[in-house]
């Protein structure tokens, strides 16, 4: 069968407070879509990947899911790759800085980058990482050697 | 303060069983890196994001999370962006085919376009949509309108 290769185009983080969690993204450095965002949401260009964020209740009603309490741990991790461990040190104390928790400090991995993790003001866990094996693309993306 | 936009290069996803896993986003047309895919971990090319999968412990623990039961919503959810109504029913078929479990058949929705949503192998919701406000680029990514 000869197919086109899918794409995972949008990401929606589930958040109980739009304005708070809109402005956290804002803080992190991701550029909000003015035409696009909405009172209900809120549409951000995150290099080559759609990242929005909608009420959680909404959210899962919209998949046809009940709206179960939140979990400690959702099953899904995002991840911002960064040019050097020094630069990960800065988004971690930036992210912080910005509301965050941490989760864990960065630190050199088994997989041979270095690595640390906070969540975003709903528990939404956020990888920041150096990976020196991923070539990284202007927009922050990565292009996966195949 | 000046500062680069901020992207999310990667999104893991905690699987169970990462054969099952791998084998349904390979039938679902995500092209999986030979090189950098291990016995433990699968990357994907996903238009302008990677994809990867991750044994869903193993992922809380590097997290820093407690690896709590799967809830029913995870409070965040993946899409894709299909070019017409029928590519939308077209891939929902093929995804339901492939293990997915049906959540809301494809229909038209508030917004103005048309989704449906299944969930994978794990319980992650996939939506599937057609969006006539956000141009595609040909890697299946959105070009959002700024």
């Amino acid at each position: 069968m000869t197919k086109a290769s899918a794409a995972v185009a949008l990401i929606t983080l589930g958040v109980d407070d739009l304005p708070r969690a809109t402005r956290f993204y804002c803080d992190l450095g991701f550029e909000k879509s003015a035409s696009q965002s909405q009172t209900s949401v809120s549409f951000f260009r995150a290099g080559g990947v759609v990242l929005s964020l909608f009420d959680r209740r909404a959210l899962a009603d919209d998949a046809g899911l009940p709206a179960t309490p939140r979990a400690p741990f959702g099953g899904i991790t995002i991840a911002r790759t960064l040019p050097s461990r020094e630069a990960v040190d800065d988004a971690y104390a930036h992210a912080l800085a910005s509301g965050a928790t941490a989760l864990k400090p960065p630190q050199e991995v088994f997989w041979g980058g270095y690595s640390g993790y906070v969540a975003d003001p709903d528990g939404h866990p956020i990888e920041l990482a150096w990976n020196p094996f991923f070539p990284m693309r202007p927009d922050g993306s990565i292009d996966l050697p195949m």
